[in-house]
């Protein structure tokens, strides 16, 4: 028995194998196609200020389509997280071209917003359609939806270890199940190489204030005890974020019943923004722009003088999402993060590129309940060695952000505290 | 609300802290006092080789000792794990004398054996004391419990991080619980730390095949093939160690009933083995030697001849720790697995380095079921640039190693497969 155990065993992981490649390769591909025509809608905008006056058009135009043809996935990553937790109608194929167009608009125009949303979308319509297309029973369908996001995820941030362990991770508060361990990897790896053979280039962001230390570096007791008291901080602006995001979406939509009228006055929203703040720099992604005085995640890795940064792109975030622009949160909470940290860093006196670091996981680790993922991917991005502060910084953010993340239909296993 | 929230949440983190931090700073002193033990131990038993025929009667005292003074503590890791489970009687004090003293016998006279079996227990009794002195209820039994075997593991080896995670990861197969998410955290970076502070060094593994290599490193598809590969044989030798383990142990304790005897014919047949097999290689830790042809774990990372090893190794630990000697199965495990990796990537014609690395880590992760604290654990030891390779050989181990690992009151959460 033990023989024949392995031989269906063997057998098994090469029929998921020839499922789960082609899948992952596919949302790599994806990926790849979105990170690109992101980078071309980014540099365009910069090219032609006046695009800002059209994102009360786009964001009505990105509205009725949604409003005609999307109403079934109008549900975005929550949809996915629900069809994980139970398998039914599955997720729409039309999801795909809907949100990759509709993101690309928002980041057209100026709607200050993220990319991992689209990206976990694009992963889990696919992986439905394999699913459908395949047959596949409600387990398998459970196995490859979460293969799906982790492929999006991995691919999108070039961040595998944290993409598989997002996609376990994020379905529920407080609790990791292994059921999808390997699959979840294996989809996360392909579509990030994948996404690489594209000729994608991910930003690369250096935590170097230990450069010049020689031999194995020990943890600072000081340094430790800061991390945790920002992790309070990036903890309490995650559930900020949520809080205001919730909130703010709920009342536009008890006050706007037409939905393409959302984005419409959200669009509005953002260029009041713009001149009654005088300041363009939290438009779009925030990871690049022409000019080095911009506030950039990356700028905030070196010294500088910015306190308010992050509760300016989080003013900019709520309104672009909360009316209804199509694109992630996690790009703009890696801003904020980073902005925060940065301004922390700097009261403390301690290195602002280890801050900017932390907060760049950190506030997402808060905001999406996913600690684990966020510490592997400071890891993924930072190097191991600052692994315990990382960890620190993003499990203290995890208990202090409350019990209603970014992502609503995220279940609720163990409590905190 | 809020605020009154957050303050009562900020006194409960406060009296967290003033129960954590004494009793981790009391286990990673105690972990430093025992790996200093153990070192002096393995340099008395280099020195004088005929310490090897007292084996027998030093396997039979400390037999007695726990015959007569031990019987409660006799479960050991699986008494520790029963508690966190359902607190009951708690671990006694006992434990941690006992089990030191038993320890460093195993290692003066020559057993093969470990050391994290012997930290996590000083941990848990040590943990458990406290529980009692400060009068916890059984949620907060549980949280310490979990917090004293991530500072024991952390301290152990020196790696925090992944002492938190084991903390949280072998109480289940297949799931991980956020409960303690914190607690194990701050535990084992305060065991490590003052461990670290008693003047203790961990060995340095160092994975170089890719020193010369500029720029960010893509994954290379034919090298993650092969840590699949490995990753297999990892899990299948991870499943032999523990069924091995059990089986073996089982029929010597039904053959001999007088506790204290199993030792002593233990010893008898490790003395029997090394005249038999005509060498000396596998008694002890394994991680030093005084000559360097000795294999050793830092050995199995350079190039050499060296297909059966693991094997050997294998053997000399089953029979020791069968027959009731006390130790550890890591450091063994961490040797069989090193070993291993070293033979299949020198079959592979692959950097040994890196798969004696992912042999180190995996092996381990199959046996003990913890693959996310063992691919963590791997990039704590080896870096992050390899953590792709890390995790795939540690969750394909983990897939294929069964469901009874080598700590039997792990309960099953969710099952492989």
């Amino acid at each position: 028995t033990f023989v024949r155990d392995r031989h269906d065993h063997a057998l098994s992981v090469l029929r998921w194998l020839a499922l789960l490649v082609p899948m992952a390769a596919a949302v790599g591909s994806l990926c790849a196609a979105f990170l690109w025509s992101l980078d071309i809608a980014t540099r365009t905008r910069f090219a032609h200020p006046w695009l800002l006056f059209l994102l009360p058009v786009g964001g009505f135009a990105v509205g009725l389509l949604y409003h005609l043809f999307g109403r079934s996935v109008e549900g975005g990553n929550n949809l996915i997280v629900e069809q994980v937790h139970e398998p039914g109608g599955g997720v729409p194929l039309r999801m795909a071209p809907l949100i990759f167009l509709g993101t690309v608009v928002t980041h057209l125009f100026g709607g200050s917003a993220g990319r991992e949303g689209t990206a976990v979308q694009l992963g889990g319509s696919l992986a439905s359609a394999f699913a459908t297309m395949f047959r596949l029973d409600a387990e398998s369908t459970r196995i490859i939806l979460m293969a799906g996001i982790a492929a999006g995820f991995g691919a999108v941030f070039g961040t595998p270890l944290a993409g598989a362990v997002f996609a376990l991770e994020v379905l529920a508060v407080g609790r990791v199940e292994y059921r999808a361990l390997v699959p979840v990897l294996i989809a996360a790896i392909v579509g990030d190489w994948t996404c690489h053979q594209w000729g994608i280039h991910h930003g690369l962001y250096h935590i170097d204030y230990l450069q010049r230390a020689v031999g194995p570096i020990a943890v600072d007791p000081v340094l430790l005890l800061e991390a945790g008291v920002a992790g309070v901080a990036f903890g309490l602006v995650g559930l900020l974020f949520s809080e205001l995001s919730h909130g703010f979406g709920d009342f536009v939509k008890r006050h706007v019943r037409f939905g393409p009228l959302r984005p419409f006055l959200g669009g509005l929203a953002v260029i009041a923004l713009v001149y009654l703040l005088g300041t363009r720099d939290y438009l779009g992604l925030g990871v690049w722009a022409p000019d080095a005085s911009t506030p950039t995640i990356a700028g905030f890795f070196a010294p500088g003088p910015d306190y308010w940064s992050w509760a300016l792109k989080l003013l900019f975030t709520v309104v672009t999402l909360g009316t209804g622009f199509k694109g992630g949160e996690v790009t703009p909470l890696f801003f904020i993060g980073a902005a925060l940290g940065h301004a922390l860093g700097t009261l403390f006196g301690a290195p602002v590129d280890l801050f900017a670091g932390l907060g760049f996981v950190a506030v997402f680790a808060g905001a999406a309940n996913t600690p684990l993922a966020c510490t592997i991917m400071g890891i993924e991005l930072f190097g191991a060695t600052h692994a315990v502060y990382i960890a620190v910084a993003c499990f203290v953010a995890y208990l202090c952000s409350g019990h209603s993340g970014i992502y609503l239909s995220q279940q609720i296993a163990v409590p905190k505290h």
